[in-house]
């Protein structure tokens, strides 16, 4: 059925425990992503769960990236805390600084930034953070590249802004028709079936494009897909959904290369 | 009496404001310095703060450099927290990279490195943490210099690892026999005339070396003076120190050239 | 114009440094005030602030209130941290724990709470905030006072659940026609004249009831005065304030006996 | 064997997680224990644990106490910091009333308190450190109990200064011949063997006194038991040593009864 060789990347969060807390299996999600975006220390992580989790992932090939999140370790990064967009630019520039310094310490320099949790849900939805991201990134270093959710703010930005732009799509969401996720508050908004993630991640790959609830196909180039870590049930989607897309001939790649 | 031009360099610590609170004034000292050794979030500082110091050196022409010190905002980097060399290391690492970062952002990059409070008194008594930030630097970024505190371990080992070491003298602290700093707790530990302090920095400039309590000259290069900005008096005995360089015919220069 | 004796309190903010951070002049302040809201630790505030503040409050005969606010250091309790109405119930009870105890322990037990910040602006707007406070109240001791914006939810609120309201007016912010207080964002939000201020004040205290910025006056008790300590211009309002009251016949005093 | 009736407690560390962290299994081990020993926000816990820690125990019977710790959560409060005494005293006092009044609020008064980690070994080594959480319960309320560690400094001298004070033992943990902790970095410091430590538990209860690496006996009351509950495998030595000493006819009993 496949005709041409087909490439795409998965992608998860990781290194997001801090002190002696932990949070997800950060060596099993390893095995089957190929980039990982490691948490800076703001909504989780440490230096010494940075510095160690991009040396696992350099020992296991997986690409790394910094994810970058409110300031907010009570909150896991999943509250929207309110800022300018001058302080969302300040405090995410802090954070990939500092994933530059224990990537390039361990000797698998980051080469792209991913926004965590709210803030990221921000990147989607709100120009003006999408902007100060971007502005971010561009000081820091514009030769990171920047992950972002396919159809939305931060995806669109970013490219005009000049940045390269990888797109993602979310495994285990559904998505309303204007391509934005459906609230969890609502019914079917997570995908809990394995195997349906898998047949729907593979379907959207294939032809190109984001599925709707309502079975609307709204196209846009499709780089990584974002999978979960930080349950049993999660790790197993992630391990399906890449079986699934090796089974139909999709090959699991990294959008960025090594440094 | 001065036969030839002498240069030395004046720094001192700055932005070490933390949200709402503010410490010092930085804005009477950046008058003063040729660098200022700038607080990067862990025992002071904030990316707002970090951001808004880089430029407001920037503008005043003065050097900058990272100051990193333990995760203790509550202590204010002034107490020993317990970590094994590695720890030190990344915690090192991780503060480098955020001013890296920051200072990138504010147009006006770090050149050097200076530990701050109890990681510095560390750093020049306790070689595996001189070490440790010796490490830290060359992973990062090699090309930073490091600046120590003269005749102490950090001074010696960063040297021989190959970093570009510059050494710095206390404008208000005496010395002991071996060069160590006397203890606060002992009386006379804090020069506080204004008059003396400068008559005393001159003579160890022009000397060559630092003059230790009985008044025996211990021979080191000086390549910077550090003063205090924490209180109106710390600035005043930084003013006249700077002027009594200057009369006696130093000219006050960064050690690091603009990058 | 006095036809009878009038009694008035006059509260501040107090307590507020972290660590070696300083916030407001506590001291010139407590010879103004008769109540001294004291942070908890959250938003400012930590052991050894809240202890010397307990003991100084205690010599100069000033009763002290709990002062709970969100957890947010950085943003100094002055944004609003998403919450559930439980968490911040929680959050509330938590921060008088800690009061009670620290106050106990100076030897002058607290005798009210009042919400600090953005936490503080939401009891007065929001009516699931106001009761999850003066839940935490209920629950932790009932027999401690709440003191709220005069008109408020938490005025409304507390005063129906039971508890021992107090309600206080601002001595330079101006108020809607509903009772709320002028945007900041808006000119002429906040009263800088500090003659201004007083008269104003001594017309509320004497109409019995707030002015509105079309000069309506909105009935309310008023028990206590709010007045700010975090610049020298506050706290000389703060004096012309009490100046003013007390020249009219007016009796500055706590609402809180001693414990 | 058994000639009259026996009563002991065993007690263990509970509410450590913080935020959407996770330590230990706190249900399982609620079902073993008879007294639990909350987190007070500073190490480990947030109000949000704590309230349903508190809750929990209710529910279960368990008698709580406040487990304050250095306000450490990236080290868990493992790591001495640096304090005074006085320090110490208010940092304990803090967390003792956060805890009351968290108890309180889930209907579930804490009964006693018990210092966690590098606190809790300082107390029985330090005397300083001893007097200070003692001067700190009695401030607060000396009507709450102390736990402390069997003929440590703790033990000896909250008793002298007028606390009903309770002595644990541990149930995996080797003593030295003066009744110290063998430092874990020894070998045999640790009991991992289930079976074991549990018939070492027994026969401490029953012969009343600690148990020495050489087997000498230092006599000393044992009111309770100390179990872990951080891995599986310490819930399942909690489980064997409550059920030898049931087996052996020892009531397990909360020291302290309901409040």
């Amino acid at each position: 059925m496949t005709d041409h060789a087909l490439y795409v990347d998965i992608n998860s969060d990781m290194g997001e425990g801090f002190g002696a807390y932990r949070l997800g299996d950060d060596a099993a999600i390893l095995d089957i992503v190929s980039s990982a975006n490691v948490a800076c220390g703001f909504h989780g992580g440490d230096p010494e769960v940075m510095a160690a989790t991009f040396a696992m992932a350099r020992e296991k090939g997986v690409a790394v990236g910094a994810h970058p999140g409110f300031a907010d370790l009570w909150g896991f990064g999943r509250r929207i805390i309110p800022h300018s967009a001058g302080e969302i630019e300040r405090l995410v520039a802090y954070q990939i600084g500092a994933a530059q310094a224990l990537s390039t310490y361990a000797g698998h320099p980051i080469r792209y930034v991913k926004s965590h949790g709210a803030l990221g849900n921000l990147t989607q939805t709100d120009r003006s953070v999408a902007e100060a991201v971007t502005r971010a990134i561009k000081a820091v270093d514009p030769g990171l590249m920047c992950l972002a959710i396919a159809l939305g703010h931060q995806d669109r930005f970013a490219r005009e802004a000049g940045l390269t732009v990888k797109s993602e799509i979310f495994a285990d969401r559904a998505y309303t028709e204007e391509g934005f996720l459906v609230s969890r508050k609502l019914e079917g908004a997570v995908i809990h079936d394995a195997g349906k993630a898998a047949e729907r991640v593979v379907r959207m790959v294939r032809q190109g494009g984001i599925e709707t609830v309502s079975g609307k196909l709204l196209k846009t180039p499709i780089d990584s897909i974002c999978v979960h870590s930080d349950t049993p049930s999660a790790v197993a989607i992630a391990a399906r959904v890449r079986a699934g897309l090796e089974a139909d001939g999709v090959t699991i790649r990294a959008f960025a290369a090594p440094a």
